[in-house]
């Protein structure tokens, strides 16, 4: 860990005085803060008291390269100085309407968006986050197609809210299944560990379609009102779906008249190199669902991009749905700010550029001298390392739906040596933001590299 | 209206500019904005320029009385200038960090809330807004209880997720409504259209017991894990429950171990002339959710407030359930900001004041020279008025989940006339900001009363 060497933080703060925040701030968390997705009195939270780009602080002023953007967040990277200003701007202008109004920054959000999707995928419905952009979604396919299941892959993770956790593919979601959703799960293409017995990304395709097909069959096509995909599999392992397999979904959906929802909330906005991850497919969905990378997560947002066959279901019709932050003017100005920074300062580019060009072959080049790595996988600013015990069996370094003493020293290594990873199971994603610089992405490759090395330490075979 | 005498808006804005603007916006709306709750072709929605304390400007520079505080969210009025400045102070700071980290606006504002919350409700789990507030209590009573069912009161509203929507006892239920929510919905008390033949308010408080009390019987108590209950209902009619009701509800979940939930998520945070609603009850619920008021929509932001039991469920267990902007600084930051600034300058003793000496002495004077007005509730600023084409039969002005020529016209007039008002089905909402002055009450009461000649013309009987 680096301690900061000047005495001032980017906020302003002289180290002391960060310090005895952050301790007063972890004081308060551990008496009066619930945190998501935890058992509430094993955790003791890192304070952040900083930001500035790739890069935090936390509350004994140690300085970290964030390969995490958070949660896969802060495609910009941390306190971009024309977003924050946008957002004292809009606050002084007009932080909130209702729902119902129109309001100038709502409208340009929904315009910039509407812009980058694919197709005719025109409108927005805004939320305040990727679960209730997923609920929504949803909703929106049952009452076009009049139809209640949906299909949802196994591994996966659609949002934390009661139909959102339950079409989620992992294990949060066994707490929560209630098996009243409506949910029907599939195994998707995942080449590393084929469901299908296979052995080339063309095989994985064609028989994870040809699975997909049987199961339609065996559920019934008209009971199936959509079916939902992360365009790329984000916390579940980033498994780049293969060549001609989000085609050959999009086709099984029109020929069986289901809606073919695309959650974008992770992949989106730049994370792969293109605005939207489904745009390496070239392919069109009905329904798309945003979040995190719309806003940076400056300001909680979401939303659902809607074609003009399902806008023109509710032209007519009310849509029975609503909240009352929805199209949230401060949220909206944060993303006109966010949407025009990328744009204006080429990030979706660097992104790609970056994936394809430094991080891509980086970790490959780790992972041909170390023993722990098991497959590199991702694009763009979005990236898997599989940590296996042993490369022919690909045993995991710790088993699906939990942790273990090798992962756990994984991740030690990485922030002891100034790294915030990004880690779930046997994987660390590195997932900096679309701007990070080829040097910076050249520090997070070092540091992975000794922590690496302590993963190498639990290699059987 | 009053078009605005200077050529300056609050924001700097001249009128010609605003008016441009307004234009754009509306045009980019009806392109690309899908609305909450709306047939998308049939709505008009009128742009909002503007605000300032306890007014806005529409589009056309006209400056209404906001009686609605928006959706029931403004408490401190538009454009507070410490909470502006906070954000803005805020966003330069820390706009984002990820929920598992800890930080020190989230823990103040977790103090802050935690400090005002009745009983034992000490920690604080915050979410994006009030449905997924409830998600979340519901989740968490049915992990501390091992029960599914949720007992929740028609003419209720608890959200816009599903299983929010599902626990909801208004018409936007009925086309999410699968039935597979596992809610079983019952008669509250309201004794002006009494389900319990009542005629008086102790009679009807305890006749609505009686029947909770037969309906958990014949549902079977063990398999009851929450009653959610409004503390006030809002939007289903402000119908504030008779004496004796809400301790009666809290013996009734004791003695069968059912968690109480109170949704303070339109009646917290000062509307009922107290921090939290129920504390007009003298009653201290197991779970408490919150959210506009918190920040009155300056950001969004939601929250459940917990007890210690359902707290230490959670402790060496892990609560299954998260979201990506839970805690987030900029919103927790602005909710320091309101509560402070509520705090500093008296609004909820305000409120209190206000429905005690102003504005419920003023709707009752209203009531008492128009037949139209079947009868007035509420308590600090939180009003109704039922609107009626017959005092003697109680006939609503417009039919129960919709809306009526006479009722359209009654609107018009209060827009007409300078005055934003909350209505829904056959009731005008008088619900303006917390800190409303006496004269800011005395100009909507004036406005009130022509809209009420209007709403007397359509009166039958």
């Amino acid at each position: 860990m680096t301690t900061t060497e000047s005495h001032l933080l980017p906020n302003g703060q002289d180290l002391d005085t960060a310090r005895a925040e952050a301790a007063r701030a972890y004081e308060l968390d551990r008496a009066h803060v619930f945190h998501s997705w935890s058992a509430q009195a094993q955790i003791k939270p890192m304070t952040i008291v900083a930001s500035e780009g790739s890069y935090v602080w936390d509350g004994e002023g140690n300085k970290l390269l964030d390969f995490s953007s958070q949660l896969v967040f802060t495609n910009i990277g941390h306190q971009h100085p024309k977003v924050v200003a946008a957002i004292a701007e809009q606050a002084a202008k007009l932080c909130t309407i209702a729902p119902q109004h129109a309001n100038a920054a709502r409208s340009e959000a929904a315009r910039l968006v509407a812009e980058r999707t694919p197709g005719d995928l025109n409108r927005v419905f805004f939320t305040n986050g990727g679960a209730d952009a997923v609920e929504h979604a949803v909703r929106m396919a049952r009452l076009h197609t009049g139809r209640y299941k949906v299909l949802s892959r196994y591994r996966s993770y659609h949002g934390g809210t009661d139909t959102a956790v339950n079409l989620t593919g992992d294990p949060r979601r066994y707490p929560n299944d209630y098996a009243s959703s409506g949910v029907v799960h599939f195994n998707g293409p995942f080449l590393y560990r084929s469901s299908f017995f296979a052995e080339t990304e063309q095989q994985e395709s064609e028989r994870a379609l040809d699975y997909l097909e049987r199961l339609i069959q065996h559920e019934g096509a008209d009971s199936i009102a959509a079916i939902i995909l992360e365009s790329v599999p984000g916390t579940a392992g980033i498994m780049v779906p293969p060549p001609g397999y989000m085609a050959g979904v999009r086709e099984i959906c029109d020929r069986h008249g289901i809606v073919f929802i695309a959650d974008e909330v992770m992949a989106g906005f730049g994370r792969t190199g293109k605005w939207f991850a489904i745009q390496n497919f070239d392919v069109v969905p009905d329904l798309m669902t945003f979040a995190k990378g719309v806003t940076s997560g400056y300001v909680p947002l979401g939303g659902v991009a809607i074609n003009d066959a399902i806008y023109s279901t509710f032209a007519d019709r009310a849509y029975p749905g609503g909240l009352t932050y929805s199209g949230h003017p401060l949220a909206c100005g944060a993303a006109v700010a966010t949407i025009n920074a990328m744009e204006d300062e080429g990030m979706v580019a660097n992104a790609a550029r970056i994936g394809e060009q430094v991080l891509g072959p980086g970790l490959r080049e780790l992972a041909s001298r170390h023993p722990s790595v098991g497959e590199v996988r991702g694009l763009g600013v979005f990236w898997a390392l599989e940590l296996v015990a042993n490369q022919q069996t690909r045993e995991p370094l710790a088993p699906y739906g939990g942790s273990s003493p090798a992962m756990n020293a994984v991740l030690a290594a990485c922030k002891s040596g100034g790294l915030l990873p990004f880690a779930n199971f046997n994987r660390i994603h590195a997932v900096p933001a679309c701007n990070i610089s080829d040097a910076e992405v050249a520090e997070g490759l070092a540091i992975l590299d000794k922590a690496l090395d302590v993963a190498d330490g639990y290699v059987t075979g």
